[in-house]
């Protein structure tokens, strides 16, 4: 039997997880760098370095792969070696390998789900509870579930890691940053929580990897999931992500999304595939292989979509003539109007629902509504899936 | 590039869709015998040849390998030859390969689910048109996700030789049929759909392979889940499996579990492992790697679960008294009753939900029961999880 060294770089809470794991199993594994130290400097440097000295990786830095995947992954390829990278997405599930190997066969046309366990979590709690998104924050910060700084995982910017991760394995495409339309769950009230569930939906922070012709639609932002949705049931710090392929159909995947064990499962899965291929001899698998698959990532402005609306208007006759004006110049149509209180006079939340609109006209409607007198603060716009 | 031949045996439906598939995916591969043709002779027999002559193996026969795959496994490990299975268990969801490498750091403690999408496809029918068995069948067959012999999947046996198969890869035990406790959804009710309703349950046809100390559980039955769970929102056709592991907590895999697409995604998705492992060089990756995890399977005799029970009993005085009595003898306690209806003198149905109990013990109480004289009907039995 070889020995097979194994560096871990990184030693917080997944490193030790990992350690344990690896211990625990007894394992033979000695030589294969593992990054678990997070942020995009120095882990690339390091990375890079131990490429270049020959050493395989294994790495769950989802905001380096986002950055420099395509990159550190062609430098891997050239070289004949490998870099693991199944713990970067899903904690535990394994989308990267299923993508990889299980759907080789598929034109992969939708990837699509809740990648961010924290902000999960405080959804979830604001629906439960009735919480206020700032109650649901504390919550998750008082159970360890968010950082003290939380902007990574309610901002979206997680999401958007993670979804950069899956659009180059699933599609072939490196993006960056803003080509990533990208809004979090700051500004979620339970008052459309409420009004979604009423009108048969579950609001969800999801990130969507959607093909369209030759180019691909990438955003991550709160979506209305209608109730029969399995994705709606998903609650808590889990993660769920559906993969639609043109054999398999739509297959999900669900599991605790991050955590040390989960994350050392995955870890430690790389580490024990690069330690298999090693002592069998031959050649190392390519970590990815880039196939072309869509041409360019698409303008958020050009995507079409669903919306939920939310205005906040004087209760006099009129108004939603005007507001419904508006919308049709745009060319957006209504699909249902619920007027959620009666006070004449008085500022009370109207809610619509309309049909498939261009991102690019709602913007510029909302702009026109919110410019309007009787309407009194800024209208809540949410996207609509399912 | 080394060509490497593949020999396609069995032409039906999916056959024709994998060679579909490797023809549009300008296959380049050639040499491995792929088994399509179900049933246990001749497939064995092609199959034992196959390896003997030195070529690796990949099969959907779900059927030959829960009776001889340990057999099977262990000529092609000694051969150092592939065989590849991941079709053979949820279609196109990646099981195999998720239990075979993807947790291969976990102790995998439980896997569950809707592994017979023929039976869920009746079950929910049943359950969201109010059929009877009957006529939710007929509907199956009419639609082509049901023999015109129905019997491998509505009487669990088709679950039974998954179970076995997912037991042997995630517990490292064979097992023989007569060792997993197989019941079908023949004798379901509409009756009982709507009263587990009433309760906050779901009825689904689940195969379940649970760790117990040293001894693992192996079993197919009608089982009523809590409204909440995951499984109870999977419908139709469609396959859902749980797998719980010691890091990973708690994963589910949801797809279309048959069909000619989603199975040539999985017979392609081992194709296309096996090749590359060709391709590369050095030794080909076991098959199955048997680890000793359990001991034993425990006699179904001694197994513990909560019990849904319905009585079809003469609404008089004392008759519940009765029944609680004989029950309580058996050591089995009861959670909650509920009488459906009231008509002194007449026969009504009486239904409990009891406390976790064992099924010997629920077995000899029921005899004693359907004995008595006011007891007009056998008495119906569905167990409860989750």
């Amino acid at each position: 039997m070889r020995m097979i060294n194994v560096g871990i770089i990184g030693f917080g809470t997944i490193g030790n997880g990992v350690v344990k794991v690896l211990k625990s199993k007894r394992s033979f594994l000695k030589d294969i760098v593992v990054e678990l130290i997070g942020g995009v400097r120095p882990a690339k440097d390091i990375i890079l370095e131990a490429l270049r000295e020959g050493k395989h990786v294994v790495t769950a830095n989802k905001a380096l792969l986002s950055e420099s995947g395509y990159q550190i992954f062609n430098l891997a390829n050239t070289l004949g070696l490998a870099v693991g990278f199944e713990a970067s997405v899903g904690g535990g599930i394994p989308i990267i390998k299923s993508l990889k190997e299980g759907f080789v066969a598929n034109r992969i046309d939708l990837i699509y789900g809740i990648i961010n366990g924290t902000s999960n979590f405080i959804l979830s709690k604001m629906a439960e509870e009735g919480y206020g998104f700032k109650e649901a924050l504390k919550t998750a910060q008082a159970k360890g579930y968010a950082e003290k700084d939380p902007s990574l995982d309610i901002d979206g910017i997680d999401s958007r890691h993670k979804l950069s991760i899956l659009a180059l394995l699933g599609f072939g495409i490196p993006s960056k940053a803003e080509e990533i339309y990208t809004e979090g769950i700051r500004d979620i009230e339970p008052a459309d929580i409420q009004y979604a569930r009423e009108a048969g939906y579950s609001i969800k922070l999801l990130a969507i990897a959607k093909r369209a012709g030759d180019s691909l639609e990438l955003r991550v932002h709160p979506t209305l999931i209608p109730k029969a949705h399995l994705l709606a049931d998903v609650n808590g710090v889990y993660n769920a992500i559906f993969v639609k392929g043109d054999l398999i159909g739509e297959n999900l995947f669900f599991g605790e999304g991050a955590g040390a064990s989960p994350t050392s499962s995955a870890v430690v899965s790389d580490i024990v595939t690069i330690a298999k291929d090693i002592s069998r001899g031959g050649r190392i698998e390519k970590s990815i292989a880039f196939r072309k698959e869509v041409k360019e990532i698409k303008k958020m402005d050009e995507v079409r979509m669903r919306f939920y609306i939310r205005f906040s208007a004087i209760d006099k006759p009129g108004v939603l003539a005007k507001i419904s004006g508006i919308l049709g110049h745009h060319r957006i149509s209504i699909a249902s109007v619920s007027q959620k209180e009666s006070k004449a006079g008085r500022i009370v939340p109207v809610v619509m629902m309309t049909h498939e609109a261009k991102e690019h006209d709602m913007v510029m409607a909302l702009k026109e509504i919110d410019r309007l007198s009787v309407v009194k603060k800024r209208t809540v716009r949410i996207r609509v899936e399912g």
